[in-house]
């Protein structure tokens, strides 16, 4: 049997029950989006980690050294803010092929470096090591979050609001772009680029709805919306709907959508990458944090509601009502 | 300019001062064995991260899945052990290739849940990617230690006495053994075969070392004997003076090199892999702690002495001082 039999996530449910060894201190093992340990204090330690390799999650030929730094560690921040916490300390692991010059690393470490002071986050070591084959870099990040503010994507409750901390797509229609080899007006192409090979983690977003104390949960969109909510949905035993006219797009996106003569939807709904961040909001507060946003300078976009159903949802812009199943990302099916 | 023009730790020296960003609560960043964070309650939390790759730390035709699953957290457990802490969560992430089969990977987890038990720290989730060449795995773990119970390279001190907590070479004899094809008797083949694929980390000598409060410096033998020891005296501004018969080494051993009619002192002193410690004792306790440790079954042997040179020396068998240079592993020279 292969991995593409079972897919990334029936693999994760394969290992996650020989890890538990021990449970003192443990809030939160395998299955959100970082490990939750607790600390003294009251505050819990957290822990991401996340592996980019090339031909898989980046090409050479595409992506400069200081993005691919930046990116790097920005996936990593994604994860943390999406558990409501301040991120700390990152550990960079680097398999390093024979071709690769010292110049483009001190890129690559420029560019991680500068994203890390952006979120005022130390790079403490890790390891550097030969690749007889492609680059492929890990980096862990340490966080750390009040035990009040934990932001987990299983406690979503029926009738929480869907909320969405930026738009979606950018960054798939980016790729398809590239892929095709078009090329379109400049204000067309820069914000997708941009979104795909520079994305701005949303730790501030995810440490103001931790704040905020009315956020039920939270995940980062990573693999695609339909996959992400789906894993809400899974974690917290609840459905969802969400309203294809309420999904927050880059005007850029809609025009590329047009001159590419395809629906902007598929990009949107299961392009994945798009580092945003995904909350259920308890209803009856859910204006008044908009508004609160709003003056922090957050754009929040209320994007549907979850139900009871046990089932993601998405109703089109003709009000007809289809299943949405997770097709974002997995790297193996 | 190329990595194999620097090696591995000048690329360290390169990025370190990149990374320091913040200094609350960083007791030590690049540079030692583990990176160690202040903790409430006088605890650090330390952090450690090391990649394995394929065809560069080793290759699928020679080692099993449960064995290179346990490996993949001993080498880490190395470096907590090093710092004298209680290893706590690790964090695996895994690039596959295709080509991988599910029922592998079982045992790679299985091998590694079986380490992970022995030492009780949790498997706590991390990353599963495809990869589009080689088997890429990456172990973040992190650990405890008590603020007074902290090793470090940094901190050893002229007239302290030497101290390894068990023998070397086996794991590179191994290497040449496989290597050049030679097949021993199973008394000589087995004890070597198993240091290098199923290396035992020293986490129970690391804490008895801590605890004694007679331990000055400690680091993990991964690079050889020769690199670990240049990292000692480098970061703690001594020399060290280290006598050839005094080296322990299996019995098993002294018979390979016999049988493969070469000196055993290059795989002794440069060979790497080892996973046993090399710590820094107070000269008037060291002989009351072999006799302590000998009670917990923990086998000490002295090796010789830090003294002010600021160079490592080795004393041959014959009186003959010659300078230990730094010979053992780089990934890039």
């Amino acid at each position: 049997m292969k991995l593409k039999d079972i897919g990334e996530f029936g693999f994760i449910d394969r290992i996650a029950p020989l890890g538990s060894i021990r449970s003192d201190g443990v809030i939160k093992g395998i299955g959100d989006d970082c490990a939750v340990l607790s600390l003294a204090e009251d505050n819990y330690l957290l822990v991401t980690t996340d592996m980019l390799v090339e031909k898989v999650h980046f090409l050479l030929e595409w992506i400069s050294a200081e993005e691919l730094g930046a990116k790097s560690l920005a996936v990593n921040l994604s994860d943390i803010a999406a558990c409501g916490g301040k991120p700390l300390d990152a550990f960079i692991s680097i398999a390093v092929p024979d071709h690769i010059e010292i110049e483009w690393l001190d890129g690559f470490y420029r560019g991680m470096a500068e994203m890390a002071r952006g979120f005022d986050v130390n790079l403490l070591g890790g390891d550097t090591t030969r690749s007889a084959g492609h680059l492929v870099i890990n980096v862990a990040l340490t966080g750390m979050v009040h035990r009040t503010e934990l932001l987990l994507r299983s406690t979503a409750k029926p009738g929480d609001a869907l909320v969405l901390t930026g738009p979606l797509g950018a960054s798939a229609a980016s790729v398809d772009l590239l892929r095709h080899k078009r090329i379109f007006p400049e204000e067309v192409e820069a914000p997708l680029i941009q979104a795909h090979f520079s994305p701005r983690p949303h730790v501030h977003e995810g440490r103001f709805l931790a704040r905020s104390g009315v956020t039920t949960a939270a995940i980062d969109v990573s693999d695609g919306l339909s996959s992400d909510l789906n894993h809400i949905c899974e974690q917290s035993k609840v459905g969802a709907r969400v309203y294809a006219d309420k999904l927050p797009a880059l005007p850029a996106l809609l025009t590329a959508a047009q001159l590419m003569n395809k629906g902007p939807l598929k990009w949107i709904l299961h392009g994945g990458e798009d580092y945003v961040l995904l909350a259920t909001v308890k209803r009856e507060s859910v204006n008044a944090l908009l508004q609160e946003a709003n003056k922090e300078g957050i754009v929040l976009t209320v994007i549907g509601e979850v139900t009871d159903t046990g089932n993601a949802e998405l109703v089109k812009t003709d009000g007809t009502v289809n299943a949405l199943f997770p097709r974002g990302w997995d790297h193996f099916k």
